[in-house]
């Protein structure tokens, strides 16, 4: 019996602020998944099941479609911005501390509504998961896929991660590389004995220099493409002629490429360099055109666009679930140190998806 | 009275053996300058002073003219190379072990000559100092400038570190300076919301790639320059663009320039980009006009070159004292794990200088 609980047909955004205040930074989930567990468990209409600190509730009624809703529980570490506190900034009401963008608020919809909708029009699968905030070998969905994945079947997926209360489709893949040169080491003091290798890094910042920004459209979100270094290091010490030099490169790459198709294009960006794939996600088409996905909007109104940060809807992608990210708060506003959710946003999140939901 | 004592009377390899055997890494010279300070003292031609563990042997015979022949007694760490071993390396006999090259060899020189010229041609001033491997501001020569400045008094001075027994006249001038990139840091998802200051650091790599490296004469030696980027850093994490890059770039330059006219002259090179010296020192001229110089050239009949690395000789040159290096061993070797020198080296260097002191 865990030592709070929680009442889930409070106000969200009540219910928003006492999720808030039980602290779930990567690590430290369990007491909060306890209240969700107690909390899910006392509804008929739900079957519940806990998997380390992640709970997935579903309804079993027979529907032809079954939706799965889902968000992290966990944060990044509190930066002395808990308990949470309603505050008025630019105007506008926000509840105020971590967690309240990424992604407690969304994770309030989903509970509120979990226990509300006892007769959807869709069968749905609520999913509560912990670990996303950190190294994607821990993530909760992840390690659900592998022991549960009779859980995680669905027609149509949505993560309720920040998106500012509109509809934000897939998201771009990720590739990580490291492009290296190799010189040879020499006292500075005789540095035509050696050959400098930071020297021979100009030829990789120039390539980054003259890679030009590609959008894509993608079923018919147009993606934004992105290179860059991200990290550069090189040379021993101020007397010595460098004969090594390194750049990490990030790449985010439109959902209609494979992870493949990313590493070919940037070994051609690079011939002639040592290259190496360090890290690669590939992104998630963002499935507008189908029908789960049409109903939503259609449902919401809601305006769309291309999600750019790899979130888990790739993990969706990746199980065959068309997935859309959709959720209260500025994306921009996750992990600073003054996180602020505005509460009207909390409330339209919670308005739309019952809407869609009970149509 | 120290454990050991040295016969300054011995072969001047054994010498050198017996002053290498006694480990003396910078800041560890004690023992080595006690065993010093003895075996000079009981010359009654030589004067001895000693400061910390520098030590200075004088004869006051009221020649017209009197030279500074110094070098310093401590060491980089041991590398498992020592005791030193006889070893014929490339079918020639070498010294080999810590310190032999940097600069033992040069040393032991300088005490067997010390006891045995009691009637020189020239007043000389005997100069063994210490903590020459580590930061400048430790320097023992420095320090002695400083506390015992009319003990550095003089016409002319041979700074015997290794130079493979030929003259090397004066050194380049050498400066390090910053060169940074600053841009606004943004998630790599959204790279457009920020400016990538690695990207911005081509610029530097580029205008290092375009230097052309001088060639400059000085007093009838060449002096070749050189610009070098020797370390390089920039970024935060891998999702991030970095809003900082900074390269330091290593110049050497002639000692025709002064330190003024080199920042100037980078200054010209990295112009709009930010600069900032965080070291430099003066280079040395090579002063072979000068009498002294002529005389021993004459007297040795060596071969003279440019000295490219940065030694004490610009302490000398900055004391308005004309200087060069000549000393047993090839600099290459010196620090390195396979430090070793080759005796005949050590016994041409003792016999040109005994021959020139002499004449």
């Amino acid at each position: 019996m865990p030592a709070q609980s929680l009442n889930l047909a409070t106000d969200v955004v009540e219910l928003t602020r006492a999720i808030c205040d039980i602290e779930s930074v990567s690590a430290n989930e369990k007491a909060l998944a306890d209240v969700i567990e107690e909390a899910l468990s006392v509804y008929p209409h739900l079957e519940v099941t806990r998997d380390g600190d992640a709970i997935v509730a579903r309804t079993n009624l027979g529907r032809d479609r079954r939706v799965l809703i889902a968000g992290h529980i966990d944060t990044v570490p509190v930066a002395n911005n808990l308990p949470t506190e309603l505050r008025e900034i630019n105007g506008e009401e926000h509840l105020w501390g971590r967690g309240t963008v990424d992604m407690k608020a969304g994770v309030a919809v989903q509970l509120k509504l979990a226990g509300e909708l006892v007769e959807p029009n869709s069968d749905i699968t609520w999913i509560f998961y912990d670990h996303e905030e950190v190294d994607a070998s821990l993530n909760g969905m992840g390690r659900l896929s592998r022991n549960l994945p009779e859980l995680l079947k669905g027609d149509f997926a949505v993560l309720c991660e920040p998106t500012s209360a509109i509809i934000e489709g897939g998201c771009n893949g990720t590739m990580r590389i490291e492009v290296e040169t190799f010189g040879v080491k020499a006292h500075s003091a005789r540095a035509w004995m050696g050959q400098n290798a930071i020297h021979g890094a100009a030829e990789i910042l120039n390539r980054l220099n003259q890679f030009q920004t590609q959008e894509v459209e993608v079923d018919g979100l147009v993606y934004k493409e992105s290179l860059n270094a991200v990290l550069i290091s090189g040379g021993i010490a101020t007397n010595v002629i460098p004969d090594h030099a390194k750049v990490t490169v990030n790449y985010r790459f439109a959902p209609s490429k494979s992870v493949a198709d990313a590493e070919a294009h940037l070994r051609e960006v690079f011939a002639g360099l040592a290259v190496k794939v360090t890290d690669a996600s590939a992104g998630a088409r963002p499935g507008l055109d189908q029908p789960a996905a049409i109903s939503f909007i259609a449902a919401t109104g809601l305006e769309t666009r291309p999600k750019y940060g790899w979130t888990d809807v790739a993990r969706f992608s990746a199980l065959g679930i068309p997935a859309i990210n959709f959720g209260p708060g500025d994306p921009n506003k996750a992990h600073a140190d003054d996180e602020s959710c505005p509460v009207a946003q909390i409330y339209s999140c919670e308005e739309a998806l019952r809407k869609w939901l009970s149509a």
